[in-house]
This record gives structure tokens, sequence and C-alpha cells, in this order.
């Protein structure tokens, strides 16, 4: 079966952050693919990965930017296929300059935003499995396992270091 | 067939923006219902309608809330089941503080954030609708039709009023 | 005589943050247990822990968290039993986001809000004694006499390093 | 019985949003008197507020200021009584700067709190019926059953207005 | 001569901050063309506006766009011609997400960012002038002209109204 | 002559900042005296310090202080010797906290408010020279020498380093 | 005797604010200028104000601008006498890029920034005062009995309205 | 042919920035000079720099400061040549109160505004050049080159470092 959660990050530089998804998806066996599509430097790159996302089988987009970070954004203009945001953190602004930039889209594209940096990547992967679990009851119970293994890791009291 | 998108709101004062993922979720022909479900003053209430919403058959949950804002990420503890969240816009904080309290999630809950308001509430409705297209070609079908009218709406040249 | 103040907190990470509060009640001789109590990923310990507050004889709980920062605010829905909320410092916002989280309550469940990270941990010890020292005369005498110290540890002329 | 809780504020233009405050106080039978403290106007009265606090049988003090808001964090240098802190809102920063001011106290002198504005102000009065309610047991009834009455009166469905 | 300066915006909406470049370019005598290009609504418009814009003899692009705002950074991803970007005001967030997505673009692909609102805009039509200015001596004159009017217009003192 | 001006901080770790005052204040030969003085810790030397400050002799107040930082303004409400106010960087927010707290006064009770950290405690060193100039000539022409200094200061072009 | 307050703003639409400090100083008997002084659209009626402000005679100069507000900053600049800087209440920012601008003035300039808005403007006339009645002991008395006056109006309770 | 771009800064410690800019323009053939012009410590150099930059045959100045941040506002003033504004990231602010001092421009005098920091020095001279290939076929080429590099250097996937 084909991969059906595609990664896209706008440069290298995101790729730490965004591995994060990727392991949550390892995590739960959904199969993706990582690509670096840059919305200025590589624009048609982005409108092809668009255009061809539904024909190709895509059926989850996780995509992280930073700054401006119009590539979450623009994707959603050129697709169904739901998309998830993730704001990179920066330099001067925190990320907060990439949050504003993904979440706050016009009515009639929006973009799933998550948090801020690495939490808000590994969130990414778990939506994109929860959207996938909506119809794959097999990856509902790997969710849902994944989720009590969670819960039954927080110890009661806090340690020492 | 069942109602498979449940829009919660954590008060009455929430349903003029809420009602806007209502009226997209209409012209797209998904079935929704909408409860007040507060966190913090039926918390019972959330901790049920979490717990139950998998074998009710609810595929996505759209929950609006403005300032301390728990409802969205409460409920993404309690269920599986996707959870888009809509910061409604507050008087003293304009919705920064109901934005930060949905988006900043951390690793293992995620909410799809939109924006602050009524363009983030219709938003929900159109994420969701992206949502269950994944697996409804019709869906699928008469979201595009309201993307492609969307896009065709758009003159050429602004007009003076 | 039983444990009057719960020290409660999200996560492990939180401890180095929230341990000020326990050293702060230590050095007033008030018994305090310490949890962890994570609104997310473990919602029904949280529960629990509100329902029986009051039965167990608590008088004051002091709960820390980042980020989205649910836990002071639900605690405070479950239980009548005054919450003190401790805003933990985060990477990307610096702990506004805690800080709008846990202040922005709304109507019927107040949070006693702390200042941001290891201060405001020590004021919530100090805050938790405040309360008891309402009916305790004992404490009161030890509190003024902390405050005292304090204020006559202060130099005259401050001194090069 | 003596006046318990003593409401104060900044100024003339602080009451009615400080007398939410009071109405709490009154629907749960919580006696209280109403100051104006200015820090800045009326320094000497907010130190002989301060200082006579105790031995007047005040038991929690609410305090409401905005923009640079000292009193709130003054009262609490100069009295061990508990203080509650209510940011007002403001006309250019919106009571971001009451918030501050309030908040981020250093070291020895905790404010509890509140949300800004008269949402803040109503729960300053059931914190402070939540501190004496400790010691209390028909205020903790009455405050049990005004929490419960909040509760349901939370309707199941949000209505068309 | 042919049309020098391209006009755009997000939407009919964003005409009257727009038009204040306009009138600017109409005091000055420079050609103008305007259009509603939206970068999410019709991306397919946008994409052909910046591949045509050097061939159709454009000097200088105004963009303006609210919210997430990725109208002017995608021009200035399809073409080498300078871009002015005007942050429109938005309602929850005063503009700033505006400004923070025109202004943080990533290296590479510059927007000449203008101040939020209508002085931003009245600005751009400065801006615009000032580049075809550079080698248009007419113009240049008229340029000084307009900057010298408005320093003359300025009266000594403040007048009551 | 005694002294004139008096730099006063709420801690400690407030002086490796405004010991950028006493240089500048040295430099220009101008006497001053440093004292901690904590609005909180030790108000009542607050009190003292502003009571006496005209009949001291004292002709301008420099203030350092961070968070919620009352020290500038309740002196301020004590003296009507001119107060100039240092908000002290803060781990959190910055300095943020500080610049509000001290420059958002109300009506009545000015703060001559500085630029954040170590630029704004030199600059209070300098406008206290200047208003001190106001009738010292011999001073005021040892400022413009220090002005005109600064400036010849200045090479032409950068330098690689 | 001569004029010793200059009050400046950059445009007409200043006055309403600025307004608030003649009425103080009107008040106080203190004699005053009020000028039009444009830091870009007339620099050098800048230039000339702050080259000749010593030999006329200006002992302190109240500055108040918006926006970018480069008006007070380079006041200070141009003469050793004195800025007191009014930030004015903008339309998207509130004032806070009118705050920025003139508080984070670099090392060498001082601007005694006031609190934005008519607040401000009043304190930057008592504050101008507080400067000249370092050596007017008739304007010291003036200035103390203004502040009693103040405190003095200050009622026990507030009213309802 | 002489020099065409003057790249000014406010102080040395801007160079480490402002160099990106120069970098760039070294790529694309463009000379310029480099200067160090304080609007503060050397206002004098700003107004003759400003007055005489057109008959010097400069066609676009790149102006770099922090903090306050008057330099390219106040450039703009003195010039019609197209001024391009670099907010120098700050200590306490991180560039906000930069880039707040040099986009809020009033009506008549616009900055092209750059992102904060070194991206935003990089853009300026790209920038600059796009401006001088309105009327340079050669310097045009160069640029679409340098843009059809950088698309082209940016890889398919993201690698493990």
């Amino acid at each position: 079966m084909g991969v059906k959660v595609g990664i896209i990050m706008g440069s290298q530089s995101d790729w730490p952050t965004m591995k994060e998804a990727a392991l949550i998806l390892d995590e739960l066996g959904v199969r993706y693919e990582q690509k670096i599509v840059s919305a200025h430097r590589t624009p048609d790159r982005l409108w092809s990965y668009g255009r061809t996302a539904v024909e190709r089988g895509l059926q989850v987009i996780i995509a992280g930017a930073g700054g401006a970070a119009h590539l979450p954004g623009m994707m959603a203009s050129k697709t169904r296929v739901p998309v998830i945001g993730v704001p990179i953190q920066t330099r001067a602004l925190s990320g907060v300059d990439s949050l504003y930039s993904i979440v706050q889209m016009p009515k009639g594209y929006p973009v799933a935003t998550m948090a801020i940096g690495a939490a808000g990547a590994a969130n990414a992967g778990l939506m994109a499995a929860g959207i996938l679990a909506v119809n794959d009851a097999d990856l509902a119970a790997r969710l849902d396992a994944w989720r009590e293994a969670l819960s039954a890791s927080i110890p009661e009291e806090p340690k020492d270091e």
C-alpha cells in the first residue's frame, strides 16, 4: 500500500524539528515520505506537489515552516487533502511569526496548526494518525495503545535529579 | 447514517462564532450536532462526551473556546477522535489567550488549531469536511466544488463602494 | 495531623521549578505532598484528585503547568479547595502561554496565579501558608518571622562582585 | 461578626469592575467593606490599611488596579493577609500592563492574580470565599451550592438569538 | 506608455486601504492597474501575474494582504520585480499577523514592507514612485514637489478644534 | 557640597545594571549615593527615603527595578524630587514586565522611564546630569563635552573584526 | 521671564493628547510654548529648534509623537536640554510602537518616557514642573500643593454611578 | 561608474549583520559604499548624507539600526532616494523595537522594511539590486541567475546530520 502521509518542510534546517513527526509515524506504523518543498525557492515544486496530492493517494500533508512560513497555507490552497502546519521556532521572534503566518488563514483554506517547535511536530504525526485512524481500525488500535502507554508512563511523584 | 461531526463550545456566547462551522457543514451536506460542553462548568459532560465519542460514531470534533480555553485540549485528552480547536476572540486579549491555550498542547494530544474568530470557525467546518472526505468520494467532490466556486467568485478588479 | 497542601504538576520536568514551593513549605513547617498529575496524560488521576480533595483534608492545592497548562484550571473546576497556579517558563513563548492559560479563567473558577517560573513557585508556597495562617496562629507567627527575616536580610548598599 | 474581606481599589473608575467581587460576596453571604486606597495618591492610607489588617480581623484582601497597578503588590508587602489581585482593563494596553505589574511579584510577596476585568473581579470574590471556606463549613456548603447551580444552569445546546 | 505599477490585493475588502496607494500614484501622475489576486483563492492568477510581470513591463508591484497575508511574499517568489507589501489591519490581531507574515521573509525573497493600514498603503505609492524616479527625472521632480508641499503644509502651532 | 543624586535599586542583583548610571555620574563629576531600597522587602526604608529626599538635598532619584518593579513609581508617590526609572531585564519576560510597570504610571506621578537594561541605566545617569545642568553651568559644559566626545568617537566606516 | 518649557508634537492630531501637558503647566503657573515640529516633515525645524534650545532659555522640552515617533529621540540628539517623551496612542498598535520607539534610546541620548496617551501627557507636565522646581522654591511649593490636593480629593469609598 | 548603493548603519556593532547586504551586492556585481551614520551621535552626518544623496548619484540607501532605530526613517525624511530599512536584533526586545520603529513610518516617508537580522540584511541587498535592475538589463540577468541558482540548490529530501 502506498504512502499516505507527506511530510514537507521549507528547508533542510527544519528537519531536526520535523523529524519528530516522522518518528511518531514510525512508532505507529504509518508510511510517509519526507520532502523539502520551499514555498519561495521552489514554488513550482509546491504547485506540482499540491496538484498531484490526491491522485498520488496522499491523505494527509504535514507542513513545517518558519518566519513568513507560507508553505502550509499555500499547500492548503492547492489541494483539499488536509494540511497540518507546524510553526518552526525562529531566532528573533521565537516562532510567533511562524505561528501567526500559519494559523491566521482566511476562510476557505484551513491549516490544522500545531504548537511551535518539536512538540508541535510530534503532535502533527499524531494528528495525521488520528485522521487516518478514522477509517483504519488497526491504526486506531495502535493509536489507542500509544496513548495508553503514554498515560501509563507517568510516575505518581516527581523525583529529584 | 449517523452524525459524524460534533460541534461543541464552552458557552452560549460562543455560538455566534461557532455557527460559522455549522453553516459550512450545512453547505457541504455533512451531518453534525451542536452542544454546549463547558470544560469548567460541566467537566463530567466533557468526560462523558469524550469517552463515548468513538462508540457514538463521531469522526471529528470541533471545539470552540475563549480565554483559558481548556475545552479543545481536554477533549483531545479524552478521545482519539481528531479535535479541531477554534479560539474565540476575547475582550481584553483579543483571543491571543484563547489561541495560546489551544495551540500550545504538549506532545501526545494535538489540537488542530484554526484562526481566531469567525474565519477560524468556518475553516473548522472545512477541515472537518476535508478529514471526512478522505474516505467519502461524494463529499470530496462536493468539497472540490465548494472550493472551485469560492475561487470563481473572486472578481478581477476591486470596486469602489 | 494530615497533609494540608497538595503540590501537583503536569510532568517531572516541572519539578525543578515546583520544588521552590516545597522548600518554602519546609521552611515554614507546613506538611505537603507532591504528585505528578497531568491534565492530558492522566485526566482520570486529575478527576480523582479533585473529587477527593476535600474529604482527604487538603486545604490548598498548588498546581504548576507549562504551555497549554490546563492543570490548574481543571483542578479549580473539580474542587472548591483554593487552587494556586504556577506558570512554568516555556521554550518558545517564555511562559506567556502558560500565564495566559492559567490566569484567564472564566467566571466561576478562579486560579490564584503567581509569577512565571521559580519566584512564582516560591510565592505559591507563601500564599498557601498565608491561607492556612488565617486559622493557625502558630503558622501566622512563623510566616511573620519569615517575612521579617527576609526584610532584615537586605543590605543598605549594593556591593561590587 | 466583623468584616473579613476588604475590597480595595485604586480609584473610583475601578468600581464598576470591582463591584463584581462584591456581588459574589453578597450572593455567598460574606461580609466585606469596599474602600478606595490609591497606592500613589494615598500611600499613607495604604500603609495604615496594611498595618492594621490583621488586628482589624481582615482575612482576605481583594485589590483591583490598572496600568502600573502597584496597589495589590504593595499591600502584599505590608501584611501577611492573603491578597487577591484584579488587573483592570486599560485603554492602550488592554490590561496587559495591569496583569504584568500584579502577577510578576518577586519572591516573598505573592499576589493571587485573577483574569483581566470583570470575570477576574467575580473570581476574586469566589477565591476569597474559597479561602474563608477552609474553616467555615457553612460557607463551604454555600459555595458548593453556588458552584452546582452554575453547572446546572448550562443548557445542552446553544440557541440562536 | 504602459502601466508600470501593479496594485494587487487579496480581496475586495482590502481596497479601501489600498486605494490610498492609488490616490498617491494619481497625484504623482504614475500609471497603474489594480487587481484582486488572492494567494489562496486564485493561486493560478498569482502564478500567471508573477510570471508575466517582467514581460508586461511592470516595474513595481504593490501587494496588500491581511492575516496570513501570503500574497506579497509569494509574488516576490515568482518575479524579480520589486514587491512592496502593505499589512492590512485585522480584527483580532490588529495587523500584527499581517505584518509578521509579510516582513519576516527568508533570504532570497525580499518584500519592502510598509506600516500597517492606510498610512502604509499611501507610503507604498510613494515608495513605488521613488523607485521609478531613479530613472525618470520628471517624476523625480514631481516627487520632490510633493514632498516639499507636504512639509510646507505643516503649521507652526497646533490649534484647538 | 552634598550628594544630589540618589541611585536606588530593588536588590543586589540589579547593581551590575545600575552601576552604569554610577559610572556616567563619575565621568561627569556628579556626586551620588547608591542604596538598596526594596519596595516590597523594605517598604519603610522606601517611605523614609522618599519623605526625607527634599530635606536631604536630593535633586534627582534614579530607581532601577525588575518584574513587578514598584520601586520607581512608589518613590514618585512619596516625593516631588524627579524620579528616573530603569527597567531591569528579566528572565521570562525580558523586561517588558518591568517596562510596563514603570512607565504606565497614572496621572499625578510621573516616572521618567529609560530603556530596558544597561543602556537605560547609563542614560539615567545622563538624564540626571541633564536635569542638574539646568542650573549648573559647569556641569552643562562637562555634559556638552561628554556628548561631543561621544559623537567624535564614531568612525566613518565599519571595520571587519 | 521667558518661556522655560517647550511642548512640541509631530502633528496637529497629537494636540488633543498633548494639551493635557499644557493644562498641567497652566495649573502650576509654568510658562510654555506649543509648536508642531515634525521629525520627518519638518526636519530642519527640528534641527533649528534643538540647536537654539539652550540659548533661547528652554529648560525642559516635552515631545509627543506616535508610530515611528522619532521626534523625542532626535530632539534629545540635538540638545542637552532634558527631553520628556509622550507616546501617542496609535490605531493599529495602540501606542506600543510609539512607546518602543521613544523609550529604547541608545546610550548617550535619554528620553524621559511617560505612559501612553493622555495620562502620559499630563505627567509630562508634572515631570517638567518637578525638574524646574529643583531650583524654584515657589514652584516647588505649588507642586507640593497640587500633589496634596490630588491626594485629598480621593474619597474613602467608591460610589455607584 | 560611481557607487549607486549606500549601506549605512547606526554603529560598528551593526556591521556583522549589515555585511550580509554587502556580500549579496558583491555576488551581484553592484558597487556600494559602507558608512557609519548614527542618527543620534552624528545627526549632522546623517543630514549631510541625506542632502547630498541625489547629487552623489546614490540610487538606493540601505540603513540598518536597532532599538529606537531612527536612522532609516530620518534618512527617508532627508532624501527621495529609496531607503531600505533593516531592523537589527536587540538584546531585550529581540528586534521588535527596531522593527516597529522602522516600519511604522507616517504617510510621506516610506521605509522599505526587511526582516529582523541577517536574513533581512541579505534581502536588503537583493531588494536594492531589484530596484537597480529595473533599468539595468545586465543586472537583471545576474539577479535572475542568482535566484535560479538559489532554487536549484534545494535538495529533494532532507538529510540527517
